[in-house]
This record gives C-alpha cells, sequence and structure tokens, in this order.
C-alpha cells in the first residue's frame, strides 16, 4: 500500500545533506539538521499537510480527521543524526511516517482521527548533553532546569527557539489528544537480520541505567615502585570490566533482554611511567525486566568491593547517574501492528528494543508502541549504518495498516 | 664533613621557586626554571665556582685541580621538574654535589682534579616529548633530528640556545677529560625506607622498553548489540592488563629488577552507549637483566596472538616504541661508593635503578654510578615527593669521601 520509490527517493535527498567529510551527519541544531527539516517540510507540505512547529521544536505536518474532536494519531521518528553516523536512524521512521499521510492521499482515504506526522527534535544525544529533547518536551517532561544547559554560548532553551521552538510555554506542554503513537526505526542490532525477519514488534523499551564507577590507586614510579607493592587503578578497573562483561552475558541468557557495558573509561594520569592512579569509568546497562537491573545492581555494589580488597584501590559506591524504567509497549497497539505484519505479508517476531527511543517518552502519556525494520549486520551510528529500502518500505506498509486499524477503534 | 643546614637552605630556596597553585614546579625551558638556575648559578659563585652554560644548556660550576690536564670529576644531576611534583627529584642531587663544593673550599681541600659541578638540561620528559637533553647532550649523543623537534612554535634548537646553549655545535660535544661522574638521587622508590637503609649503591639502571598496542574491535551500539555478537576492545584490553600485571609480578620474583606497567590507556570512541572499538595502550617495561625484557617481549607477542583469538578482536603485533639497554655502574666507583658509606657510616645496600637517569647517559662515556637517598613511601613525581634533609646530607657526605678518593686514582 505504499510507494517504496518515494521513501527512497526521500532517505537519499536527506543523505545528500550532510557534511561529505563526516557521512551521514545532521546533528540537531545545526544549519544542515534546518537544511534536511526544511526538506522534510516541503514534502510534507507536498503530501497535503498543514505543517508546524510546536512548542518543544518538534516539526508536525497535520491532516485533519473526519471527525472533530476525536483526538490525534501520532505517527514519527526523528531526523537528527549523532556525530558521524545514522543514514536511517531516526530518518527511515521519519520518512516512512510520512509515506504513511501521502498513501491516504493517493488512495483518498479519509480517517476519522486527525493524523500527525512528526520529526522529534533531538531524539540523539545533543550538543547540550539531553536526548529526546522533543519527545519529552511534546509532552512537558523537561526538567526546569535543562532550559539553562549550555552548548557554547547558547542555553538549551535559546537552541529550541532558534529551531522555531517557543521555550516560554515549553514547561508546560501537554497532549491529552494523543490515542496512540507508532514509530518505525531500524533495530540497530543484529537479530532480525540473522532471524531473517521483515519485523520486530517491539514488547518494551529497555530500562536504561548509567552507573559511574571511581577507582583510586596509587600514583607511583612505574620503573622503581616493586611489583607487588603498587595500587594500580587501571588493573583493578580492567578486572571490573572483565567481571561485568561476564555477570552481564549470564544475566543475557535468562529471559528478557539484558545488556552492559563500559563505554566510557579514562585513566589518570594516563603518563608512561607513572602507575595510574584513578580510572573512571561508566557502565550503561539495559533491562527489558527491571527485576533484571536491581540484581545487577545488587552485583556491581558487592564487586567494587571485592575488587577493592583484591586490588589494594578504593572504590567508592557506584554512582546511579540515571536510570530508567522499563517501557513496555501498549498491549492493544502490540496486537494492532501484528495485525497489520498478517494483513501485509510482513515475516514478523516480538522483540525488546535495548536502545532508548521517543516511543518510551510519549508511552507515558498515551498507548505507544513501535516497529523495527532489519539493518545490516546490527550496525548503527556508524558511516555503515545501512537499511534495506524494501524492509523500509514493508514497515511503512506495516504502519499504514496499523493507523488505519487504530482509527477504526 | 657537609653542612646539612645549607643543603635545606638550598632545596627550599628552589621548592619557593614554584606557581603556588602546582606545587613543586620548574619545568625545563620555562620562566621558572631559569629562575632556579639564576639561584643555583650564584649559590655556585658564591662557592667559589666559575660558571658557564655548555653548548647543551647544562649549567656547570667549574673548581680548577692542581694537576691541570688530569681530568674532570663530575658530579651533579637536574634541577628541573616532572608537571606537579618533584621537590627533590634531581634537586637533591645538584645540590648535594654543590655541597661537595662547598665543602672542599671549607675545609681547604684542594684536588688534583677540575672538580665540576652540573646541573643537567630537562632530565625529565620535557615540552619537547624528550628527556635527558643534557646528559645526552654534552656527550654527543643527541640525535640530529630532535633539534626541529616542536613544542609551540619553538624548536627544541630554540628552546636550547633561549637557556644559554649552542645549538649549533651540539651534535659535535664531547668530554673526553671526563674521569668519573657521581649523581645523588632520591630513590623513588620504597626499598631503602623500608629496610632503614641510608644509602642505596646502584649496581644497573634497568633498561626502558616502550610497547605499544593496539586493539581492535567493533563499534557496537550498546544496548541492542548481544552480549555474545560482541568484539569490545576494552574487553580485550582489560585481559591484556590483567596478565601484562601477572606476568610481570612473576618475572619480578626472580632475580635482577623487572617491573612492567600500562600507564597510558586510550579507548575509542569513549562513548557511554557504543561497545568500544579500539583500545591503544602503551607498556613502560624495565629489566636489570636484558634477558628478562628480551623473555617479556617474546612472552607478550604470544599473549596477544591469544588473547586477539580469544576475545574475537584484531591485535597487530606490538611495536616496540624504544628499546633502552641495562646500564651498570662502573665497578671501579660502586666499590668507592661503598668504602664512602663506610667512612661516614652510611648503612647501605647494593640495588638497581627502576628509573632512568642521566647516569645512564654519562656512562656512555665514562665511568659512572650513582647513590640513592631514601624517600617517604617511595613516592616521587608528586606534590607528596619528601626526602629527609639529614638523609641527603649523609649521600652528600658519601659523595665528598668518593670524590676524595676518585681524586686519588
Ligand atoms: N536509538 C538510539 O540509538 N538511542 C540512543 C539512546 C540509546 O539507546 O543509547
Ligand atoms: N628518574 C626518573 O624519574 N626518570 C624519568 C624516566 C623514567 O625512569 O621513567
Amino acid at each position: 500500500p505504499v510507494n517504496a520509490d518515494r521513501i527512497a527517493e526521500d532517505i537519499d535527498a536527506l543523505a545528500g545533506i550532510t557534511d561529505p567529510g563526516h557521512p551521514w551527519t545532521r546533528r540537531a541544531f545545526s544549519p544542515l539538521f534546518l537544511e534536511g527539516r526544511a526538506y522534510i517540510e516541503a514534502r510534507m507540505k507536498a503530501a497535503g499537510l498543514t505543517t508546524r512547529m510546536d512548542a518543544a521544536g518538534n516539526l508536525i505536518g497535520r491532516r485533519a480527521g473526519a471527525k472533530p474532536g476525536l483526538g490525534t494519531i501520532l505517527v514519527g521518528s526523528h531526523s537528527d543524526t549523532v556525530p558521524d553516523g545514522g543514514r536511517f536512524d531516526g530518518i527511515a521512521g521519519t520518512i516512512a511516517a510520512l509515506e504513511v499521510a501521502r498513501s491516504l492521499k493517493d488512495r483518498g482515504i479519509e480517517l476519522d482521527h486527525d493524523l500527525e506526522i512528526v520529526d522529534f527534535l533531538a531524539e540523539e544525544v545533543s550538543i547540550f548533553g539531553v536526548s529526546c529533547i522533543g519527545s519529552r518536551g511534546m509532552t512537558g517532561q523537561i526538567p526546569e532546569a535543562w532550559l539553562t544547559r549550555m552548548s557554547g554560548d547558547r542555553t538549551l532553551a535559546q537552541g529550541i527557539a532558534e529551531v522555531g521552538g517557543d521555550p516560554s510555554v515549553l514547561l508546560a506542554q501537554k497532549r491529552p489528544d494523543l490515542v496512540g503513537f507508532l514509530e518505525l526505526h531500524i533495530e540497530q542490532g543484529p537479530v532480525l537480520e540473522a532471524e531473517n525477519k521483515d519485523v520486530g514488534i517491539v514488547t518494551a523499551i529497555a530500562g536504561i541505567t548509567r552507573i559511574e564507577i571511581t577507582v583510586e590507586g596509587r600514583a607511583d614510579h612505574a620503573g622503581t615502585t616493586p611489583m607487588d607493592r603498587r595500587a594500580d587503578a587501571l588493573v583493578a578497573a580492567s578486572q571490573l570490566v572483565l567481571d561485568i562483561r561476564s555477570r552481564a552475558a549470564e544475566q543475557a541468557k535468562t529471559p528478557g533482554h539484558f545488556a552492559a557495558t563500559v563505554g566510557e573509561f579514562r585513566i589518570e594520569p594516563n603518563a608512561a611511567n607513572v602507575v595510574p592512579s584513578k580510572v573512571v569509568l561508566l557502565i550503561d546497562g539495559r533491562a527489558e525486566i527491571r527485576s533484571d537491573m536491581e540484581d545487577f545492581l545488587a552485583w556491581i555494589d558487592g564487586e567494587v568491593k571485592t575488587i577493592a580488597a583484591d586490588y589494594g584501590v578504593t572504590i567508592n559506591p557506584p554512582v546511579r547517574v540515571s536510570d530508567n524504567m522499563p517501557t513496555p509497549g501498549a498491549p492493544v497497539l502490540l496486537e494492532t501492528l501484528e495485525r497489520a505484519c498478517d494483513t501485509v505479508g510482513a515475516k514478523h517476531r516480538r522483540m525488546a528494543s535495548g536502545a532508548g527511543h521517543d516511543t518510551a517518552w510519549i508511552a507515558k502519556v498515551a498507548p505507544a508502541a513501535m516497529i523495527f525494520v532489519p539493518c545490516k549486520e546490527g550496525r548503527s551510528h556508524c558511516a555503515e549504518e545501512w537499511a534495506e529500502n524494501d524492509d523500509i518500505a514493508m514497515g511503512a506498509a506495516v504502519l499504514f495498516e496499523a493507523v488505519r486499524d487504530m482509527d477504526k477503534n
């Protein structure tokens, strides 16, 4: 029911709006980002949508329904990218949503509900250090303190105003009209490709917990200090990295998605001939089932004590830098999406999302769910990120059918 | 035979020449360094020494001997410091050497040999990225390519000229007149203090070998990539750090000083939600006995292959960034120093130096040896570095006796 060529045309056009030295980068708040949005807005208009910018800087294309006051079906994703990557992450979902509106128009289908296609602002971690600004902002979930976060000499409030939002009313945003939200996204993992499935129906978006650990040893001369008299923070931290990996691998074998990764790792003084005195590391934990994260958190509290004792270093209690609960997809929408898959002949499976998404924020105020389409080797957030256009088109067709189904209920 | 108060006065005076926010820093080539040298030069003059700057930027105070042409006894160390540290590292030896000249003068003792007190330029790794510039430079051991090394907009040649050296004749420096060199230094390790000894007689300065290893994995999404499908460079590198530490601890138990440390360690992309794709680490290896280092090098070549296979990452063959041989102290001088210890009643032991020193460079052209004095808890290269003045004075007395002994032979 959708036009695959039109999807390819738009995704390619957006890919062309990038610094050629850094494919495929359009970071939120940058001139390239605004150029990308100008393209999307023009395409929304061409699809007969009425465009506007909401207070949170979300670009919205609206198609009024036949029965005013019935509520709004929202579909979309984001068009910003991480630095150095992401030809499809967010873009595929934004264009697929637009294609739903176009197909409805092509077929002369009028919905009872209002339909809105959204390009959320700054889903990725932005230059202001925070993410999902648009989806949080649309639903009044931006903490006030964020407005004064700085990037260069701009506050986030100024940044939002510059893209066309209205920070003065941002904190009070509400969307009581939403009857449902759907997002299509690339999986960013290898499962669908490996299992030869067309669509993943996302049962839950894993909770993300970030844990900072500081290992403090003693900076001694690397040449003179006997091996058995050292308090080497790097050695202790290395043991911690290996143990985290083993523990996470064990937890991943039980039901429910689980992962834990040390992605940030910094040593001091980082000098060739000095025994490392300090390591600060950040664990990124993901759990579909909250109790798995609780178990992990309890384990890590004990683990750092064992390592501190074994290696003669000091490790303060792990600091929970952030801790978000898992977000289940709305059960009724999961069924709607499954029916839609069956209608268009998409091979599907239920699966969790290990990654965070705008859907998790909208889900706090309205029924929301998302689908995944396969991506090549699970690669994402890099120049190599790739999704086949036919897979995206299949996902768009699922959205199309699901929206029609939602409209009837 | 020496005046401990005078030593304390000079060391305290130099400690006062520092940026108060960064005790006790006087990095080579800085204005503070030149201020420190102006103080030392004034004290050399007050001790009746004739001062000069040699082509390598070494500050030298000379006391002519009774028998011209017999040769020069050189004693000294360096007055530059590492960033953020070192109240005694180098300074103790420079002032102790000066005190030898003063004591000879006080006692009206005339030597047959010329005596020179030296403050070597830039023993520590300098802003030009290289160390032991003065001791290498005095003896024609500076590689020509070093002269054009940059720091900011200055070449090393310009830096040497600015402190008073003469880069135009630097590469041709020779010191055939040297009959012997002695250096006093703080141990920078915990052994003398732990064993309650006054003096360490340095049998050899360990060879320093630096080995760079690059571990390459794959940057995957930390949220979505299943634990068993990762090529995590940090996990593999952590295993390497632990294995290096175990191996080094084993080798340290056999005769001869041995240590290996991973002091530099950097991960990429170093982002919270990305599986680390790359780790570059630098091993600092020290061996008193060359075959120990050969064994370690052979082991590490095999070890990285094992880890690459076990963790599904790529590790190129380790790169030997630098590789210096151990330098034994001149046996005749070790005996001279032992006699001197016995004369002044210093409790002494033979030991290796795990740290590199100017002595290693002078030893390439003349008989050279060094002594260690205890320092608190082995701490060095930090604000806490401390040596008791009485221990330094005892070491200066040993130098005094040793110089007189050398003069007779
Ligand atoms: N989808 C996605 O990559 N979100 C970024 C946040 C995260 O999951 O790390
Ligand atoms: N003595 C000293 O700290 N030298 C610096 C070079 C080294 O041994 O790492």
